[in-house]
């Protein structure tokens, strides 16, 4: 069987897409993971448009990715700010992964405008990629991606 | 100085999303990285529009990600085939942090159907947060994004 006999749904890569496959998606994720958290806030610094904002937190909220927790200020009625659940924390090895290639390969004259830490030691923080046996994987090429068992073979005709 | 205090574009993650956040070409890079190279294979497991497939190549070879060199089979005129290039293969974190992703997150009742392994060892393959010291950063919280002397004030009015 090769990669093509299966189909390309049935995929953990696939799925994660959906979540995540898109460019204001991304960035109303890294504003979540630095700490922004008001729809005012996301909405001035990313200058986006309400209504894209309001459907991209919605759909995040749907996947249970983001939640949604009432505040209120004095003189205020309620409003609502947003904050990633467990499973949106766990994307955080994607972000720094997209964060350290924009370094590699975007950085310009000026070198990277950001910096991801350690914020115990200070140093810097990068995804590696590391097998169960503990190895260090620096050749790309050793990293292969197969169908398990319930991966699904596309029914030709 | 706080986060919402720097231009929003002007960030490693944002200028990878620029490249890589859209869903068609987050799987046309995982079947590339899982060895599919031809126009056609590509279509016909993708199960996308070829206007669509050719303007994300197009997308990526722009961006120096994909190349495209031309193959010939006899009795056929010359077509090509779509190959990462070294900046395009150091997306693999990210295709491997959004393939754990999904493993944890979407495998629904039948489990994970891809897995990533360690073609060396066989064992399972993960992206892994580490700091330039060497600690293992189990706890997300212990990472934190800065701007750098790189980044862009945005000028408040």
């Amino acid at each position: 069987m090769r990669w093509t006999d299966y189909d390309s749904k049935v995929c953990s890569v696939a799925r994660t897409a959906d979540v995540i496959g898109d460019r204001w998606t991304v960035l109303v994720l890294r504003d979540l993971f630095n700490g922004i958290r008001r729809f005012d806030d996301l909405t001035a610094h990313l200058g986006i448009a309400r209504d894209i904002l309001s459907r991209r937190l919605s759909a995040l909220v749907e996947a249970g990715v983001v939640e949604r927790q009432p505040y209120q200020e004095a003189g205020h009625r309620t409003r609502f700010e947003y904050r990633l659940t467990e499973a949106g924390a766990e994307l955080r090895p994607v972000m720094v992964a997209m964060a350290q290639w924009g370094d590699a390969h975007r950085a310009g004259a000026d070198g990277p405008p950001t910096v991801v830490l350690h914020r115990a030691c200070g140093a810097r923080v990068h995804a590696a990629l590391v097998c169960d046996r503990g190895h260090d994987i620096l050749d790309g090429a050793q990293v292969v991606m197969r169908p398990t068992a319930a991966a699904r073979l596309i029914a030709h005709v």
